[in-house]
């Protein structure tokens, strides 16, 4: 039997604001982003509606999909909602892409939302540890942070990495994203503010951490049959790559990079023919400091134990080859949960396409990562405008 | 550009008993189900696990499809978590369809678990009531039992069925399920016994109501080219589809017919070239004895407004065309909530293979619909020897 796939395009893209929105609810954020996804790709209606997001148990709403196709008038299409802890938008374009790719559809929709600013910081820094594992680890008294705090302390011991050289990471995602009109912290920062500010888990500072925001994002995947009739910049997925790792940490090989985004990157690239050398822009997964730093090596964008020390030097900066996070990142664009993969390749894809609102980097070729829980479940992505 | 999908068969499958296990964990139940797949399927291995579970929040863990993979020896393969409500399992279903049809995988593992028999039984209605409207609806103090009994209510009026008539579902059901193993409910029921059980949200009574039950359900997809390395008695998924309504049912339509019903068994028929007169066997989603009629009339089985004077004629029985939920369905069966379609599809599969462990029937041609919420995410699915 001789199979041709089908290859799939995003058509339209729309986001939210990111930040933290009391007075808006969840299906308010994700029928804006929906709203503007589907009017950027010319007014296309999508057959299924696939809900990326992590913690709306904390809100008491399940079952997603059906909620926000109500909302935008979409009654009677198909959908469900995907979760991969802070990695579901990735993971929710995985299950977009085959569904098209299959031809169960020619038009879908993927929205990533995420509302808990109603939530206190620690019932919701209780819901992000749903991420590990609730048998083993958690039960133990760590937090989600405290995890992270483990690997940034191996990193820097094992390659002897200063705390200065660190904090060169959230200078420039605070740089880049001072001037992205729908980051959620547009604020310059100096490594003197970053050591100066509080502590979250040895070594983790709060300028270590991205900020917890509200926000959604959607996109518009079509297949090559139909793309050009939305789109007059469709913008290729030609890699797309997940990989999984245990949820606890305790039982993996090494601290200092994540095998799945190794793997992740691997397929992504395998798929597309492509290699890291040949990405112009990327936007990776800095929840916190080390998560930027540690991703930089496992992509392939650094030599191992060098991904802190290239960004001291001036490297990944807008306009370079690679650019990285000229969104300012998870760090300062803000880290919707379930909405931040899906937010990454809106972002990237808008480079491509020449319209990113805020610092514009000239390219062919994007990548997004996207990581859920300490490393256990990542997407990578390659798009090619 | 020639279009050749790839077919889908189901070349594995395995269970955990249904019922309430204190001393169990989500993965251990998880990992039983998988691992009798594995060894079903001549130990396939999968390269994606889709993991459908509705309300792990409530045991403080998410990332399933890490925690499973791991469990199970599967560290570095790719997965992600499927979630539409109690329609979880058939949503699941959708995903690792297409991944295996879109030829992004030759083989997927679709594992359904629920595990809530350590949480309260007001906690776990709270849960359940994710499903509806968490805005508009649950908050002016309507349970989901609440919600079905207007649903069953508005149905006997306007039909005219008495209580007697709707007794007949959950005898039958319980009837069925007495043969059935893995049934939580192994007990048989009389009319009597239904009208003394206590009401839960009138006209519902205690004995049209499903439990709440642990379990795990577990299938192995391959594509056409690779099934019969699996499996001698491959399943194909002949048709699939799946529609969305309103979480909440106060905007709906109309209350004595779910619209998303009749859409996923229409595309799902549409899709299989077959009518619901070649169904020889089906597993329907009976959280209520209301729901059981109901979708008995939406599927196409019943004319409006007589389901349930159908079954108390005599339909449906084991070796009737259609039999329906030979397995004791959710009122004995029991429903582990996001498991519930998955263990629907293992069911039917098993009655076409000839080893369906409780009553058996003949017949070449299955069906099974999963509800998610009031009627808000239905898939359905038809399966073929």
């Amino acid at each position: 039997m001789v199979i041709l796939f089908r290859h799939v395009f995003v058509v339209g893209l729309g986001m939210s604001n990111v930040g933290r929105f009391y007075e808006r609810s969840l299906r308010d954020l994700a029928g804006e982003a929906l709203f503007k996804a589907i009017d950027d790709a010319g007014n296309a209606v999508p057959s299924f509606i696939l809900v990326s997001n992590m913690l709306s148990s904390q809100v008491e709403q399940e079952n997603l999909a059906s909620l926000i196709a109500d909302y935008c008038g979409l009654r009677g299409i198909s959908g469900f909602k995907v979760e991969a802890a802070c990695g579901s938008g990735g993971a929710a374009l995985i299950a977009g892409y085959s569904l098209v790719s299959s031809g169960l559809a020619d038009v879908v929709a993927v929205v990533g939302v995420e509302k808990l600013s109603e939530r206190s910081t620690p019932e919701v820094a209780r819901g992000l540890a749903y991420a590990a594992d609730a048998d083993f680890e958690i039960p133990y008294g760590i937090s989600f942070s405290g995890l992270n705090a483990l690997v940034m302390r191996y990193y820097m011991n094992k390659y002897d990495v200063r705390r200065e050289e660190m904090s060169a990471w959230p200078i420039l995602m605070h740089e880049n994203g001072y001037h992205n009109p729908h980051a959620h912290l547009k604020m310059r920062i100096t490594h003197d503010d970053v050591v100066k500010s509080p502590i979250i888990a040895d070594p983790i500072r709060l300028l270590d951490s991205c900020p917890m925001s509200d926000g959604a994002a959607a996109l518009i995947l079509a297949s090559d049959e139909v793309a050009r009739e939305y789109s007059d910049t469709p913008v290729l997925i030609a890699g797309i790559g997940n990989a999984l790792d245990s949820t606890d940490i305790s039982s993996r090989f090494e601290l200092d990079s994540f095998l799945a985004s190794r793997l992740s990157s691997e397929r992504a690239f395998k798929m597309a023919g492509l290699s890291p050398k040949d990405v112009d822009v990327a936007e990776l997964h800095d929840a916190y400091s080390i998560n930027g730093v540690i991703t930089l090596e496992d992509v392939g964008f650094a030599p191992k134990g060098k991904g802190a020390k290239l960004v001291v030097e001036g490297k990944f900066r807008p306009g370079d080859k690679p650019s990285i996070n000229t969104s300012g990142g998870l760090k300062s664009r803000g880290h919707p949960v379930g909405a931040t993969g899906v937010y990454q390749v809106c972002e990237v894809s808008m480079q491509l396409r020449g319209d990113f609102p805020g610092i514009k980097v000239s390219g062919e070729v994007g990548l997004t990562q996207n990581i859920g829980g300490v490393g256990s479940n990542i997407t990578t992505i390659i798009l090619r405008r």
